[in-house]
């Protein structure tokens, strides 16, 4: 094992106190490309040789202070990755894991995690799935449970172009379902309907909030799944029949939305929260958890979920590659620390 | 039985689609004073002969098309009152009961009810007592169940001069949990915290959020009771802790509050909701409801509770007086059928 490792380590600390929006024009406020000591794990952690890292926007979120934990000035970033466990006491040393950092982040040629957290994967799992397997697919499985609870035949989400959005177009299209998309441009929309999406809802032409009325009066969703946060979605909301419930996960949108119908809340008893992966997986049974991971990889590796990938940089040029990535209107960014 | 009785008889249907608060400077676009046929008590209905009938911003929001149920043209306006029963098919005939109207308003010298909710008043219960208990009391039991369920030793409540925030106080006040009121005016402030408030908030006051600040952070309420529905609301709101509630139950302002701290909903676990009595009635259970009464019989009966009467104006007069009485700061209005 080496002593030093190759990571991009984090300038800034704690909360930034801005809503600015999970985009990025230029990274050298935040973070930078360093040499920093090959990290060592503490009871209960395992030391990760980082194969492929993830970029979701949560950790460009993160890396602006705009997320729900504090950064640490001098740590790697990045949350999630594919690698092989190379050190903790766990019979799973020498095998590939996907893994989400606890401590000393992704970004970097070693990484480390919680040995409760480690998901083996399959051998016939890519490694871009791989890499990808926590965040986005936990999410969609335990978002779509809310769909599956709320009775209706129908949902409704927003960045449906995004990789998350696709996951969760494909769930409901393989479990009868019907999934509203909703995106901001037309050119989207043929791509989401060979997916799946029952109906597409473009925001940038004028007429998507009348269009989205007249699909919610007949399709009557009751869950709104929103990672933008703007009037629009406010505006969806509103539309949506009684007991609609509108759960928030990210803020593409830096608009804050406006309550104009505040009284549906009273008399339609409709209900407005948000969805954290980090607190779902706090108080879910451990067995939803491992059902979870066994059918996101059946789904990767049987095709009925894709991941986009929009580029692999090495970590040596991500500090001038990823933005770029990260314009992509599909696919996700990757950054290979082997290279 | 006489055929024909006096009302205060609807002119409008439906809804108006406006949001416009539940104040009203002049009635006549909305009641007149009328003859109209004594109502026939249908299946599972009584009639009531209306010794007193309350006036609550509900009802204004009501005859205004403004809340949850539909206006119906040419049928009497308000829902809650104590009278005596005089028809239908219940041994509580000749009783004394408090009653919440269906299809057939209380502004009226008899009224319809169902059996299954007229409440028998205890002998030594005061006619204004009688004549308010179901709307705001079981409200205010309701709600204070939330409180309770939080597990915090604090709650914060605003339009705390209300009636109903009055007796949300005095509920804090016995039971050991701490009343943050928040009131428009200082002058409010005195009599709450004589009332058992530990705290008061002015928002009129340019001041009135940072105290609010200093506050919240010191006391922790989790649960948020709101008729307003202001821009000071949600500061308020996104100022309080983790997996704080927003409960909204009135519309007092006619301002559209700005989420300006959406992903607090995502990472702090935060929830804004709405309550609605008719709602919560259709859900808890029946012993829940009777226990409720005999509390609140025995609060009034014992002083714990005070109805605050702004005026009593005789049915004839309605018209032309309880605009005016709305407008007293403290207090409710009652409406005299028998004068």
């Amino acid at each position: 094992m080496p002593d030093m490792m190759k990571a991009l380590i984090q300038l800034q600390d704690g909360y930034s106190n801005t809503q600015t929006g999970p985009t990025v024009d230029d990274l050298s406020p935040y973070l930078a490309y360093q040499d920093h000591p090959v990290p060592t794990p503490g009871d209960g952690q395992a030391l990760i040789k980082v194969h492929l890292a993830s970029v979701n926007p949560s950790d460009i979120h993160f890396i602006k202070g705009e997320y729900g934990q504090p950064r640490i000035k001098g740590m790697p970033a990045g949350f999630e990755a594919v690698g092989e466990v190379v050190a903790g006491d766990t019979p799973l040393i020498g095998q590939r894991v996907s893994c989400y950092a606890r401590g000393s982040g992704t970004w970097a040629e070693y990484a480390l995690a919680d040995i409760s957290g480690l998901i083996p994967c399959r051998p016939d799992l890519a490694e871009p799935d791989a890499a990808g397997q926590l965040v986005n697919p936990l999410t969609a499985i335990a978002m779509f449970d809310l769909v599956k609870d709320s009775g209706a035949d129908s949902f409704i989400l927003n960045a449906a172009g995004s990789q998350l959005g696709k996951f969760l177009i494909a769930l409901g299209r393989d479990q009868g379902i019907k999934p509203i998309a909703v995106v901001r441009r037309a050119a989207q929309a043929q791509v989401l309907r060979d997916l799946g999406a029952a109906e597409v809802i473009v925001t940038g032409d004028g007429n998507g909030l009348n269009q989205a009325k007249s699909i919610l009066k007949t399709l009557k969703p009751l869950i709104l799944l929103d990672a933008v946060g703007d009037q629009f979605t406010a505006d969806l909301f509103f539309a949506m029949p009684k007991y609609a419930r509108w759960v928030n996960y990210g803020k593409l949108s830096t608009e804050p939305p406006q309550l104009t119908q505040l009284g549906q809340l009273i008399f339609q008893h409709k209900v407005i929260e948000g969805f954290w992966l980090t607190q779902w997986m706090q108080h879910v049974a451990p067995e939803r958890i491992a059902a979870a991971f066994g059918e996101i990889q059946e789904r990767f590796v049987s095709g009925k979920w894709t991941t986009d990938v929009a580029g692999i940089t090495p970590l040596s040029e991500a500090m001038d590659k990823l933005p770029a990535l990260l314009e992509q209107p599909d696919g996700k960014a990757f950054i290979d620390p082997r290279k």
